[in-house]
């Protein structure tokens, strides 16, 4: 369970508390909250004996599960019933610069709650920062997952340098697709763009810069390859994690799960 | 000049310090900073005699000034070169319902950076927070069209119940197709509907509910007017601060100025 943000939980209009867990889950399965989950569980949701939460672990689909046992620290949760099947988050991948600290959770929850099935932080030529901080990642990751009602959580992987991951691209994310969010795009063919792509069908991965863009040199190198495509976002500069957004945004309304399959 | 956050001064990439000010520009205007501007200046920013900055009133475009005068706590900007041209925003409003303070900076400070040419918050039956600070939100608009290089600053609107809008939206807003995003509609269509809307060539307003989403009879009323359409924002629940820069990229990227004119 991640950490929780100072104005308490808030499940995004759920109003369910839900939680990853790192087990099997099946009916009657019992589990036993950490100590981060069982102090969130006991302190701050109050529930009592026979109050239920919902649990996923990314396989298994949601169930309903009904505290069976309450200590003072401690409580046993009870699998009663599947409220949901599995279904795996779209075949779409964020690669992001790093951005600094309080935006970068913000962007990395949004990526979750825009349905990225992958994040990765990349290393731009002008990226500022230099550390990323891959568990506190992963716990806004899972706390976006929970809030919002997800079933899976999308993976991150390592913190690459640009120049890396497109070196390996071919073998890392074979056919994949690259669609850079490019500041010197020509503005005004950005849904052209996307609807050239919709019948190759092809895995995605989103690309977005650090703020001031990236290197002239990384810029020619990605227009260069032939699993590229430059995307304006418009006539606006906007902040990295504003940009990823509007950039999950337009590629789930033209080629994600936000048109029919 | 709005508040900073933590993180220090951030200009979105456009690496260059820039200040709204209410006052006439031209070539050779004289400009005193406000209490809270001059120290941001000489404090913050650290400018020196001969160095300059970026402003703009929302009127008369971008103008470069470079410091004349400086003293311990004050400054005088002299007016030297018209950078850019005025540009006015989109026409397309943002009305939201509030929801709880750091999400709602984040959400007008995006509104600003999608290109909102007004922002109007909506009190609905399921809104939890019933005071709006609207000084805070004009600090927050006028930070991201300073930090994000926009020339004009989104209009505040007054906070009005749902009810009385929609009871005077012909007067408010003649004309003005409002396009609410509705977690019940169907998803599948978002790209279809919003298609349907280009030939009309309407003014536009993006209607984002609170987190728990609208009232059902909110959502009937809305759905039985003639001058409004449901969007829906794919398969997942979003935070009402990911919603508005979703509706708001795909409203720009099919209606807006995302496309060629």
């Amino acid at each position: 369970m991640a950490k929780r943000d100072n104005e308490g939980p808030d499940h995004c209009g759920t109003g369910r508390c839900r939680l990853f867990v790192d087990a099997p889950l099946a009916l009657d399965a019992a589990y036993e909250p950490d100590k981060n989950q069982s102090h969130y569980l006991i302190h701050v949701m109050r529930l009592k004996v026979g109050e239920s939460v919902l649990l996923f672990n990314g396989i298994d689909g949601e169930w309903r599960a009904g505290v069976s046992l309450l200590g003072k620290k401690s409580l046993t949760l009870s699998v009663v019933e599947h409220t949901r099947p599995h279904h795996p988050l779209p075949d779409i991948w964020l690669l992001f610069a790093p951005i600094k600290r309080s935006r970068l959770d913000y962007m990395v929850q949004k990526a979750a709650e825009m349905g990225a099935g992958k994040v990765m932080p990349v290393i731009t030529r002008r990226t500022m920062v230099s550390r990323v901080n891959e568990d506190r990642l992963s716990a806004n990751l899972v706390e976006a997952a929970e809030q919002c009602g997800l079933v899976s959580v999308p993976t991150l992987e390592p913190t690459l340098k640009l120049d890396v991951v497109l070196d390996r691209w071919a073998e890392m994310a074979p056919g994949r697709r690259i669609i850079f969010c490019d500041e010197s795009a020509e503005p005004g063919s950005a849904l052209e763009s996307l609807q050239a792509l919709k019948d190759a069908n092809e895995p995605l991965a989103v690309l977005i810069g650090p703020e001031g863009g990236f290197d002239p040199s990384e810029r020619e190198r990605l227009l260069r390859r032939d699993d590229t495509i430059a995307l304006s976002l418009g006539p606006r500069i906007m902040r990295a994690d504003t940009a990823a957004v509007a950039a999950l945004s337009v590629v789930q309304l033209v080629l994600g799960d936000w048109r029919k399959s």
